[in-house]
């Protein structure tokens, strides 16, 4: 399938669960290019009327909620999130457990889902695993201060991390961090690795998002696929 | 006791701490009033000829150092650390498990620690507690972004966080994030609320140092008193 065809599938995906949205919501707004689809169809329908704040993930969202007059929270402001709709780069299927982080923007998406009382996640097809691992590597959020030792840590898990970079230079997150992409074989126990990496000495967080997704709403070339938790 | 009679005690242990620097070793340096008199006494010996490379665990550390001549590690290289000397909040006989952080500057004092094969921590005898816990609160450094739901997490775990200020404003450490200063009872199990708080998300360190300290050095109205675990 091509980009362009994948694109129709994020698009119908991300309409999809914005029709969950209702008046009165404070919605977490995920980063990347399905939660962009999602953002544009949020803009369409605040024009209309819908009333609802935003809460970004990511300066990138920030940004572009902004430019499309979407009403974002001031900052200081802390209720408690109807919602976040966000894309991955893994979902399992049955647990709903996802890996996130390919975009660079796993520790804003992580808060802000967490803080939220449900997480809809939008993919296409191509993102469904039977097992969470493989398919991408596990992007894992470092502090920049001493991350060499933190690589080594983490190789010395037995996974195989490479820092990210960007134009040869380590990428740096919205927080000031770095990212080691961690590639993996098939992960058996993820509860076990989250609290394995999360222990780690120089790890701010993990692209392991258990437990949080609520319902996955999947594009697919014959319609869309709800799943539930 | 009053504040210059403490200053003998944490001098003399930091002076018999670099006792035990020898010629060649890459040595992390710590952040703290106690940790300055360290430099001082690492300053005077390498004036002397002593050759070391020192790794500080702070911006303020790596100041202290450069204006007092100590050779410090450029960035990009990663030796294996001889021996960390550094300060401490709190020491539980026995165990010789540490709280830090009071200066903000846990994180870098972590990952360093982490990364040496031996760690002398220095502290008067004030500092020495049967049980890890009441006498100062524990530091978590946070994340800055969405800082009010972590702290509210902390709250949900039975801690009873503030967020430390500076002129009325959130401190931001090294690394930008802030730090929630965790006012809690006795710490029946370390490990556990050490595994607790890590597997938060927004957490990105805990003050709690277990099982790093090799060696304590107190000093005492009457004297030097080593704790060896």
């Amino acid at each position: 399938m091509t980009a362009p065809d994948r694109s129709i599938l994020k698009r119908a995906a991300a309409v999809r669960a914005v029709g969950e949205v209702q008046d009165g919501m404070v919605i977490g707004l995920g980063t990347g290019s399905t939660s962009a689809f999602a953002i544009e169809e949020l803009s369409r329908r605040v024009a209309a009327g819908l009333k609802i704040v935003g809460v970004p993930t990511s300066e990138r969202t920030r940004l572009m909620a902004q430019q499309q007059g979407v009403p974002l929270l001031k900052p200081g402001d802390r209720p408690r999130l109807d919602l976040t709709i966000d894309g991955a780069d893994q979902v399992e299927r049955g647990s709903l457990d996802l890996v996130k982080g390919a975009g660079g923007a796993l520790l804003g998406e992580k808060i802000v889902a967490s803080a939220s009382d449900r997480m809809i996640v939008i993919v296409d097809d191509s993102k469904i695993v039977e097992r969470l691992g493989k398919a991408t590597p596990l992007p894992v959020e470092i502090v920049s201060f001493g991350w060499r030792y933190t690589v080594d840590r983490l190789t010395a898990l037995g996974l195989r991390p490479h820092l990210r970079l960007v134009d040869g230079k380590p990428f740096v997150s919205d927080a000031g961090n770095h990212i080691a992409d961690c590639h993996i074989d098939e992960i058996a126990d993820a509860a076990g690795l989250e609290a394995e990496l999360s222990s780690l000495v120089g790890v701010v967080e993990t692209g392991l998002f258990l437990g949080l997704a609520s319902t996955v709403i999947v594009g697919r070339p014959d319609g869309i696929e709800v799943m539930q938790r």
